[in-house]
């Protein structure tokens, strides 16, 4: 998979499909001597929408040129785009309750470089993560939520956001729903990881019903957030064999491997600039 | 897995668990000289249930007097049991609607003798598979079915079964809903293949609802059939990935390849005495 | 993935690595008024080649003109390039020895229409096979080979390739190893499947081995065949789990799913023109 | 999966196989008022040999007592048998080099009680990973190691086994290889991690071998160590995807995610007890 290299900017571009747009963007990078290290494209059938994602090397390319030339195309083509230069690495917040397996996992990944980007924020509703993440030099708040106290701990949040110039929040198993102005606020920038393949056992207690349903196979799902609980956009899944001898500690078990690996792909190919949402749906290059 | 060598007996036993369970029952096969070839157990923590499958040698071992040593236990113990002397292969009826893929693989995997069993006869709710059925020398009966002709539809099928001492009926993608009173009579013995991750898309059309729905995983499930549509007790469940480039043709087209392995998986547990149904969940030995 | 619409020309292109390759190509598609419905592109980082396809609609676009774009761009770009016009299905021989299980595979696949091309002639070492495939009204030859006659049936088999219009060999276990000359001329158009994750277990009886020596998993391997036996380049691979109830039996039972599974995947890439050959290595295009 | 509730004892038996073994064991169990909450058993149909474990509730029972009625029938029977009362959890140490992942992934399973057993040493030949341990308040060792004084290392080590009370020794990514002499004394008891699907890429640098080759899966393996370099008895293995876009990095990246699976599957097997060693094979009980 391409990972970024620091020399390297990248171009989604989304628009309805009509002959000749490869050749137009690329023609346009190609002008300005850009050279494109890497190209996906894929178009939709059912919709008739086009999407492309290009890796293109910074060096001696001029940045308003390209950006001018994109958006001169862009308007007579109707294309939302979005020009990532990559000069600094895109940095990411984790919000947390209890389980700290998907925290501890990123933690680790960030540590060993598997992200291209940067945990700079780690924020719990419970204080119990705190050494752990002050461990590795990152800020650690505790801001307890209640019903009555919700409004107010979501404007901290996104103060800290601010303040902390996050472009994407992460949510590693935290229990609460966040609001509809948070999500709309934040829309395609929040990733939650749930504890089945959705949609099946969406919402509470996944394991648990599965485990009544006498399943054989867990799963786990990480979706974008939106308005509808457990219904945005689905970026990875995987699933994982059970049987007869499993006891609900056993699925609760396998599926924190699950967890941990299907909430890593997902934001690693959102810093990486791979996604595109496309309805309800996500294109995902490799 | 444990085959059925042609000389093998089964004892599958399920009843409340208690101390020495095990002991006894052995103590019995042992008292008569069998000798037990292969032993799996399982005690359901939950219900407090206790399930065994025994694989008897049957050379030398006296039928009836294991049997009534069985009973003797059965009876002090509460135990539902069964003795299966397999001395001529289980019978199957297969039946089928238009798609075809999996009584192809069905025939295929009997003709190789993957199966521990024999299929019988095929049904079909319209003639399409005729020549191939006849080809592998198997009566095919083409009986059509509309609401107004269903229970002398099903009064056919039944008929049928019983002529060709059929044990256990295999829907291979049949397209019609069994009356309740036919499921009932045909409890735990009616295999059926869903072709979604149950329970997400149960009823119709899960492909097309699992395309509209962006997931990056389709599934396949085979369950035995009861009176609630898609709910009975799940015996062998897989997955396969997906992505933005798969239509629905491939999701259809990879699902065929998910559909015949899950459902051979699940007749061939049940042909080889592998499944004990626990509530509305299943043991499977392996 | 992408399919083959009738109406779609395929274009593939392997050259040296330098900025400005995809706007040139698609430029050229371009300025000749074709829409390109799907692009892939891949840089290898090691070698420095740049990899292409794209899947242009033929509807509208002069031939000739296309052929003598690229033509003028290869000769400037040391470019290697094969334009695929696909107003006919590609055609196919399938060589077979005793285990029909693939050859059946295949023969259904096609009839479903999932290859994406024709399978026009099948050939056999041993007559095991005639009924099932002439059943399917397609010429079966059957060609019997020893040491000493290998030349002459290598030659027969030839004979018949040319004479049927046969663009790609299957190797569908069959259990000859062709001559060097041979192969040489059908280079990166034989396609074998071999029973393992190769490169364990090259050569002889690999399930054997496999059990023998106490793997957990087991797999197969499709690739193209080299002068050197299981060494060539591979175009895809699947495992499965198996445990220490598995007998041989059981192995050779599963690996037959995993090596239907596998060689089509490898013919459908192929006959899509989704393959390109890198050194010893395949890129294949989703 | 049984885990190892702290009443439980567990009895592991191998022998050659003959008529009553199993009504024999259990009858001595029953005899002495034993429970028996598991039982799981496998014959090995080439050797001829019998492999059982059983679980056992201690509650009220004698240890001595079927200690002494388990040695009379294992003299009959020429039977190796292990009883483990488990009134306390088996202690592993953890030996490592520079790669920290395994470790940091064991020590996370350990601390969420995944492992039933104990992490009680860390000994690394390089000081990398001391904070990480001795914050997880485990003792940490540096012992580096050369060609000239392995000797006088590999003694340390064992005074530190001895001291520590180890019963396993987990082999995290250590990169050296230990004496013949030491591995013949802890026969059966050292788990070692080998970075790909043995018996593929045995020795060093198997993802850089994998990349070369061209593979399109990657995986990894579980074994116990013995005199031949990773060739001693599978545990455990698992596979995933590696396409063409994937560099040597990211074969590197995935395979720590496997890795991390494949030995904590191991060591939580062997930690309950349900590992026996047949030949060069494992019987791994669920």
């Amino acid at each position: 998979m391409p990972g970024i290299a620091t020399h390297t900017a990248t171009l989604l571009i989304d628009c309805p499909d009509r002959p000749g747009l490869i050749a137009e963007v690329t023609g346009v990078v190609g002008a300005l001597g850009g050279n494109i290290i890497d190209a996906d494209q894929h178009t939709d059938a059912e919709s008739g929408r086009f999407f492309m994602r290009l890796a293109i090397e910074r060096n001696g390319v001029d940045r308003p040129a390209l950006e001018s030339g994109v958006a001169m195309i862009a308007e007579q083509r109707a294309m939302r785009w979005r020009l990532d230069w990559r000069d600094s690495a895109p940095r990411i917040a984790v919000l947390v309750s209890r389980q700290g397996h998907c925290l501890a996992d990123l933690l680790f990944r960030w540590r060993t470089g598997e992200l291209d980007g940067e945990i700079a924020l780690v924020i719990g509703n419970h204080d119990d993560h705190r050494a752990l993440v002050e461990s590795a030099e990152i800020p650690f708040h505790h801001l307890p939520v209640t019903p009555a106290t919700k409004p107010q701990q979501e404007a901290r949040i996104e103060e800290l956001l601010d303040k902390h110039g996050i472009g994407c929040v992460v949510l590693a198993r935290y229990m609460q729903i966040l609001s509809e102005d948070f999500v709309a606020r934040w829309s395609e920038r929040i990733i939650n990881i749930h504890h089945s393949f959705l949609p099946a056992f969406a919402g509470a207690r996944p394991y648990h019903r599965a485990f009544d349903r006498g399943v054989k196979i867990i799963g786990a799902t990480s979706h974008y957030v939106t308005g509808d609980l457990d219904e945005g956009p689905i970026i990875a899944q995987a699933t994982t064999s059970v049987g007869h001898r499993d006891t609900i500690d056993d699925l609760i078990r396998k599926g924190r491997d699950l967890e941990r690996i299907v909430l890593a792909d997902a934001v690693r190919a959102h810093l990486q600039d791979r996604i595109l949402v496309s309805g309800n749906k996500t294109v995902v290059f490799e």
